[in-house]
């Protein structure tokens, strides 16, 4: 696995992945395609939304339709017709938020499943195992997720137990060309912890750098914080992934602060509810303000659902509860996202990137007829 | 609104209906999309599998968002996006199987609305006018749908009670070029009921004849006995349309005793439910021996779900409950639908329509490992 940074500016990186699947452009969003598949979008409508990189979800898809079965079906790129790279989590997060009940020992977890109650065993070696069995481009370690309310002694026990299960997460990983696997930093809002667990991963040397635990609870507003006292410590050529992050805001920040890979469920499980993010702000389309608006949702917007169809017409879908308004408000805003990374990466590579979040955080903040 | 013959092979007629919006070529099947959306699918999927026109249903539309509100917004082909034709029923059907309660007079009828119990009324009057708003290119008349079970003599009341209501709503409509207003057949079971409906209509003069009151009950196992006995007494220079039909065995049947017209809900309704329509038969996809099944849906077929998809993948959605399954599934179903109406025309124009009806009843009743 390849990664080449071609422009800075500021701390942001203007990089190129190579993977065995393709390439990526990075800073990237990967959408999330939790039991493989995007919500409520076909693959081409992603493709077409300009993502080059889709995650997928290894806790799910080893409860069904099972890891063994993807592999026999000549793994998740042909099973899920997807042909561009994936990266998989290694399951440690959604047995922490999903799971009916989970024991954490030194040498893994074992859950019962959410789904019909089954109990399973995910070790690193076994989570490693599925992700190989899935063709995961980017395979991703094993960690603990730090409960959050958490005493710094817990994030210290927690985060070293994530640095032992990387370890032999690594060690279990085999080598093969545009195959990488990354380190997932831990330890909590503690900066020296994140120091501490930066410092360890580099030890064992990793194709890429993951910061995991941000996305939970209050930990997020302090995801600024962290990224600043973890990113110096992470090696300079190697890509780093924010997990779980964010809000279209939260995404000019990180990529000003140096992160390069993004995931979130934020676009897709928005279109689901009704919310699309616009150039103005975001609207809800259930707002009855929107019942006779002729206007697309973003009139910059150039994907299939600002081009088509009209606030009052995605307002009736919404109000309805049609697959429709999920299709259309999936759409755009997964293109808003992909639009937003393509402009982050424009503004890197004009070495303009300070002035294009102040611009950014300028225009999305107005507080205009368009916010609802 | 302009309807050809260009060629007919038994009582089978291969025809050229021109609306304000464009061509039909028929025998036509017309997808539904209830409340301005065919269920599952983008109006461009929609096109894409075949379609030249939907049916659009009044009593959604009156309800929400209201006939005056797409009025406008331009019409329901500006604010649904759909540039084709569509007709529209005038909601009798459906304030007879969705609303809470109704009240039918000689005047029209009075209902009380399955979204929130506000009141409404309906007569053929206000049925047209609503359909006017729509803008749709074919206008339906209003008709008291007969219950089933039912004596003869209340059948007689009901059909002649359509009938006083069929010559009200054609004193409402308003010609205008590309637009046509068609009256519905009533009758029940009972043959000399449908003949005099038949030839009550044709003293009015409609656009076109549609026969209703066949998709309900055990009314469905009569549909050929009672086409066989209407048919003849309707004009042969105008269309045919059978309102809510149905399977492809029944869409066969019916375009072999002189049908040009169909619309149901099969295609889409069973694709969000797992089930697929191939040359072969059906397929229930959430059954576990498709589990490991890389093959597609149907072979023969050249839509996005089949040339993309395994059974395997779609077994997976199915049963995960994604919205992907009905998206492909109903795609797939919209495709056979329209791929089987598009042969049957061909079979006409050879002059060989028996021929295709005998060929396709022996595929499809097959007993092979494609039954589920």
């Amino acid at each position: 696995m390849k990664f080449t940074i071609e422009a800075i500016s500021e701390e942001g990186r203007l990089g190129l992945l190579q993977t065995a699947h393709g390439v990526i452009h990075t800073p990237a969003f990967m959408p999330v395609g939790t039991a493989g598949t995007v919500k409520a979008m076909t693959q081409a409508m992603v493709r077409e939304s300009g993502a080059e990189i889709l995650l997928a979800n290894t806790y799910h898809l080893m409860l069904r339709p099972g890891a063994e079965r993807i592999a026999r079906l000549g793994g998740l790129h042909r099973f899920m017709s997807w042909s561009g790279p994936i990266l998989t989590d290694s399951g440690g997060f959604q047995v922490w938020s999903l799971a009916k009940l989970r024991e954490i020992h030194e040498e893994g977890v074992i859950f019962w499943s959410h789904l019909d109650g089954a109990r399973y065993e995910l070790t690193p070696e076994r989570a490693i195992e599925i992700q190989h069995l899935l063709d995961a481009d980017i395979t991703m370690v094993l960690d603990e997720c730090t409960a959050w309310p958490t005493t710094k002694e817990d994030a210290a026990k927690s985060m070293q137990l994530s640095m032992r299960w990387a370890e032999r997460s690594k060690a279990a990983f085999k080598e093969r060309e545009g195959y990488g696997v990354f380190g997932i930093v831990q330890g909590s809002i503690f900066p020296d912890l994140r120091v501490e667990s930066a410092e360890y991963l580099n030890t064992i040397s990793f194709d890429g750098y993951a910061i995991g635990g941000l996305s939970v609870g209050e930990a997020r507003e302090k995801t600024a914080l962290m990224l600043n006292a973890t990113t110096p410590h992470l090696p300079k050529e190697k890509p780093r992934y924010l997990m779980g992050v964010g809000t279209p805001e939260d995404l000019v920040d990180a990529v000003l602060s140096g992160i390069d890979l993004f995931d979130c469920v934020l676009p897709t499980r928005s279109g689901r509810t009704g919310q699309a993010f616009t150039r103005k702000g975001r609207l809800n389309l259930r707002n009855a303000r929107h019942a006779e608006d002729s206007a697309p949702l973003d009139r910059a917007c150039q994907c299939p659902a600002c081009t088509s169809y009209s606030r009052a017409y995605l307002h009736h879908l919404a109000k309805s509860g049609e697959i429709l308004s999920a299709i259309l408000l999936t759409t755009h805003n997964l293109h808003y996202y992909q639009d937003l990374m393509a402009d982050l990466r424009d503004a890197i590579r004009r070495n303009a990137l300070a002035a294009f979040a102040a611009a950014f955080r300028g225009g999305i903040r107005n507080d205009g007829p368009e916010k609802s």
